[in-house]
């Protein structure tokens, strides 16, 4: 395998096709086919991002892909911002269409025209949906499996509140489901307000979260908007307040994509394949038959009873393989922890067991297997967090001078906020601004024309 | 609310509105919007699906929505039967694209190419994949919510054997899955063999899963196909054999869609709203609390209780509605299992239950709620196939002559199986042939020419 720290690009490449996450040779370029060990992990972290968003009342719908240009065209800096990107369907069958449609580049302008319909009243507020789907960008870019394609799994959340306040309280709420969900996925990152030429087409503002891959590139996995009435007054979505008047709804967004998995995959992943997270790996506990009297039997008892408290669990029950090539190969697929049966641990009762990202092997009771493994799945994602946040530090510098920026990694620094002077950092470093830190209130003189400024981060990202 | 047995098509569209399971007024038309209602009964469907196919062995996979136009002109019966309904993509940003892309029809074309890649040798085999995505189709017939319509969900499953008799046992198999299904489901259906003019596109042959509407109309709700080697010799799908040589993988597909819900929907709907099989309800046991001392407290009580033996529970704490509002909107919603606490229920450690589709109330002893509620949820799932398969049975009628075909329902009659009777019978009664009925092994003379036939089903199809 690839040198994780000396090829990063082609090791996670690698790591992307050995561990048969998904197939890049879909003959349509920029698109790829989803295996089923990539779509379950997949699927996993869905369900986490579904879990911390319906116990707060948002409602799953889903869309058509289809959107009309003419319902596109409603907000001029929304299609201005996408226009280039966008895929059209202009025939069916083999007729011309009357009006272009768009394959969904997000979904404001699918969903907004029936905000417009559904909000009638300050009782129809807070409206609070989302969807994951695929959105479609016609990128001319290098294209990187889970990373920039064109077809992108999706979560996409909107809400429309009465009064800006409420907007704004859902923006700290999406902050909290962040938490809680990068938390399970053991995701590092920074609060970053993105500068008013990088936010999202429509938006006030947009925050974006930002971690940092090995490579020491940024990676973008999440953004929250508040988009304020900007969307409302074009797409007429008025409700009628309590005093009799009728005001516009003040809205917000959350996007989220595959790149979580990336992000997963990059992060945590080392030499020896991929290391997953307990709660989005597809098999929790692998148990590995030693041959031997009674193994088998044995193997089944401790897969009934870890399947009967809901853990992901399988016997490698493979006769034409090795115990050896058996480690070797759930290793490298990121399962994070391993139970071996032989006849020892079945003479013993007891069981011997690795974890994908702690050195060495423990003995437990067969008796206790119900408090030792989900208790140990939690160490393997603490310890995953701790590595984690490790890594990122080591990739975050602080600079005073604009020769501090020539080096890998997210560099913060104090800057006045001018696209001048954030030109120039790139110009002369190839890093561009991510934006002020959200959670730094320092102050201080701008890395480049020494004004008043605030702490920002820098990077070359994806 | 309409009548169902006199406006069946009135009824079903305002039930659909009503119990907002989707919205049609989306600015494309034949696309509509999945509310949060029909969203979350759609994926408890999904969840059926999966269940019962992934215990089988069955991967799920996510392949690309766009296929190139050259992929899809590989087996030329299978582009002609879709040429006329497919949307084409045939611009990205503002460019015109080298090759004109298609919205997936359905998935043979995407997918076959890289079976081509995939299957190398018998070890590979079988291969059993499947997706749940949208499909597209460009509709020119009267749209209907769920029914027919633009955009489509849609289950496929697509294999691959070594041999033959591996492909037919795989069709066997299917019929298991589906009995599963629609047993959960309380759908009541035959399997015909479609006729050669109207079997899949590329197919050997198709059987369909046709189930019959209230309005007499029948509705195909599942295919399955057998393709033999068709696809293969054209996707160039080859295996290594044992002795060493090669051969063409044989192919079998299944399919199924949103119209599962509309069959739902249709066959047990009743002039107060849905009904829905306990197994795919979003809210399986709604709790009406009749205000009272205590009452609160107890019902919360019963919901945990539930709750901790994953019911899908919620109590309707609604402060400005009646109870009696309450039972008529979560009857509409087709909620099949009632609880009514008032002070009398508290005071004697009992519970009010009504089932949606059996008249009358029960008490049951508050200590036996987790043994009396899932056996009540399995009675009304019986209750409703029975009822269900009363009402197929009235709507299938045997016809000797064809004066005897002009009634809604299905007609079963003796057919020679050639596309003149068919035609025939089509002219003078505007029924169509839907196949042999698989199940029946009786032959007689031809309804129409007298010559040696087969049991075979006649309708007006949706």
């Amino acid at each position: 395998m690839e040198n994780k720290k000396e090829n990063f690009s082609e090791w996670y490449n690698e790591i992307i096709t050995l561990a048969e996450l998904s197939d890049k040779r879909y003959p349509v370029k920029g698109m790829n086919v989803w295996l089923p060990y990539g779509w379950k992990i997949m699927s996993l972290i869905d369900s986490i991002v579904r879990r911390a968003v319906d116990k707060r009342n948002f409602q799953e719908v889903n869309f058509p892909i289809l959107i009309g240009r003419s319902m596109l065209e409603v907000e001029f800096e929304h299609i201005r911002g996408f226009e280039n990107e966008i895929y059209w369907v202009t025939k069916g069958g083999k007729e011309k269409l009357e009006e272009e449609l768009a394959l969904r580049p997000t979904s404001e302008s699918a969903m907004y025209p029936m905000f417009s319909l559904w909000i009638r009243s300050h009782a129809d507020l807070p409206l609070k949906i989302y969807q994951i789907v695929s959105v479609y960008r016609y990128e001319t870019k290098h294209t990187r499996s889970f990373i920039r394609i064109r077809e992108i799994h999706f979560f996409e959340a909107h809400t429309a509140h009465a009064t800006y306040e409420d907007a704004e309280a859902q923006m700290d709420q999406y902050k909290e489901i962040w938490r809680e969900i990068s938390s399970l996925l053991c995701l590092p990152y920074f609060y970053d307000q993105r500068p008013d030429w990088d936010k999202f087409p429509g938006a006030m503002y947009t925050i974006a979260f930002d971690t940092v891959l090995p490579s020491g590139r940024s990676l973008q996995i999440g953004t929250i908007h508040q988009y304020g009435t900007n969307f409302s007054k074009n797409y007429d979505i008025k409700y009628l307040k309590e005093d009799g008047t009728f005001d516009y709804a003040h809205q917000t967004t959350y996007g989220m994509s595959e790149r979580l998995l990336a992000a997963i995959i990059g992060i945590h992943g080392d030499d020896k394949g991929l290391v997953l997270p307990p709660d989005v790996a597809p098999i929790q506990v692998i148990i590995i038959p030693i041959p031997g009297a009674g193994v088998m039997e044995y193997a089944r008892d401790v897969e009934n009873t870890l399947n009967s408290i809901n853990i992901r669990v399988k016997v490698d029950d493979r006769e034409n393989y090795t115990p050896g090539y058996k480690f070797n190969d759930w290793e490298m697929r990121g399962v994070p922890l391993r139970i071996e049966i032989g006849e020892r641990e079945v003479k013993n009762r007891t069981l011997t067991i690795s974890m994908r990202n702690i050195q060495g092997k423990l003995t437990i009771e067969r008796s206790k297997l119900i408090y030792e493994v989900p208790d140990t799945l939690i160490r393997i994602r603490e310890k995953m967090m701790e590595n984690a946040q490790k890594v990122f530090k080591d990739h975050v510098f602080r600079a005073t001078k604009l020769e501090e920026f020539n080096r890998d990694g997210l560099i913060t620094a104090f800057w006045c906020g001018s696209k001048e002077c954030s030109d120039k950092i790139e110009a002369e470093t190839e890093k561009s601004v991510l934006g002020f830190m959200v959670d730094s209130s320092e102050t201080g003189k701008c890395v480049v024309c020494g004004k008043n400024g605030k702490m920002a981060v820098f990077s070359r990202s994806y």
